[in-house]
């Protein structure tokens, strides 16, 4: 994600308290208080400009979703999305994915989605991947038993090594497609990154993984 | 695979003793005699005209082969070019997979390769997919410990259905390719049907997999 320097940005975030969460640690274990209604919560990492999170809400009044992204100067792209779609089943939150555990107790979300998320080709910055083992044992932690991972992303390199992280941590391969958009997979929710690296011909992989019984 | 009439393929496959296994339950558990050197085995099922199966044993002379094949009609055509090739770690032989555990005893063979197997796109017909429960538990009967599969294709859907199949089953992902031609792997033998839908700009998808400790 390229950045742009946004200074107003950190206020910006401060001025909606109702979608960007202030002190989540104040939520771990009791996530539904802070939404319209008590029901499952799904949270996508690394949410970008915010466009999968808030088509998501609105297609499924049914789930609270929270969009996670360590970017300021990009979650207020997010921040001008959700005040505009004025959702009550969504927030956002500027945090760093390798912290959640701070903020959500064991099964507070009942899904993690991934999307596009940034590759880190060399090998010396593989752990800095969001399907890093590392990473892989956070969401554990904070998911319900048998909790599911939902991973999509153009980047060939990345899709491969995550199967590979996936299985070595011994998550159960419930659904792969390597070639979404041409796969007669309904209900597709495109991100900014998946529009764009489609438009260009790019291959979109997708995979659904699911911890094994605790 | 086309399948031409070839009366006299059976008659063929008696003429050479030395390379194509007859009567192979006689082995079971001692295949090391029935080759001029004790050394690992690897087979091949579905080995069609026999390229793959004698390329590997000329390239890997410690190594001992033997291709498994079906269809008589095709697997003569292997038997020309191992004739041609005069291999003494490489055999044929004309059985169906699904019966291997009659002629290999636990622990007999050291590695298996599918490649381009039937895809078999009906659900129906699922049983049939070489890479189908069933089948894996086949190879993990007459696997050594911690024994490997690998599989190449270039169809896409079976691709899919193997990777949630391994997965189901329990076996590890320690390589996947998703575009083997373009990934600098090096050493890759091509088979018959890889040349033939690699030049149609088909890509080849290539994985190894691992049984977990017995
Ligand atoms: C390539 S962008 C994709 C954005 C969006 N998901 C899409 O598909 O359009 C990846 C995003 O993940 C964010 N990100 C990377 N590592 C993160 C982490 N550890 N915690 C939170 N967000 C992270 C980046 O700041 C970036 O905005
Ligand atoms: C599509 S061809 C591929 C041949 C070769 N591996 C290649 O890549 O050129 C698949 C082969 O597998 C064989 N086959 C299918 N099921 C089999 C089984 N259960 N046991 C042995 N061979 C089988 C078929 O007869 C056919 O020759």
């Amino acid at each position: 994600m390229r950045l742009r320097n946004k200074p107003w940005a950190k206020d910006k975030l401060l001025e909606y308290p109702q979608y960007v969460v202030h002190e989540p640690e104040q939520h771990r274990g009791r996530w539904n208080e802070l939404f319209a209604a008590a029901q499952p919560l799904h949270i996508e990492i690394g949410t970008g400009k915010g466009r999968f999170i808030t088509e998501m809400a609105r297609a499924n009044p049914n789930i609270n979703y929270i969009g996670i992204e360590l970017q300021e100067s990009v979650i207020v792209s997010a921040l001008d999305r959700l005040i505009e779609a004025g959702l009550p089943n969504c927030k956002l939150m500027n945090v760093n994915a390798a912290e959640l555990e701070k903020y959500f107790a064991s099964g507070d979300v009942n899904r993690v989605y991934l999307n596009f998320s940034d590759p880190w080709p060399k090998t010396r910055h593989e752990k800095r991947r969001l399907t890093y083992a590392s990473f892989l044992s956070v969401y554990e932690q904070i998911l319900v038993d048998q909790g599911e991972i939902h991973f999509k992303t153009d980047n060939q390199g990345l899709f491969e090594y995550s199967l590979m992280s996936f299985s070595h941590y011994g998550l159960l391969m419930k659904f792969v497609s390597l070639d979404l958009h041409n796969s007669g997979f309904e209900g597709n929710i495109m991100t900014e990154y998946e529009e764009k690296f489609s438009s260009r011909g790019n291959r979109i992989y997708r995979c659904e993984v699911q911890y094994p019984k605790k």
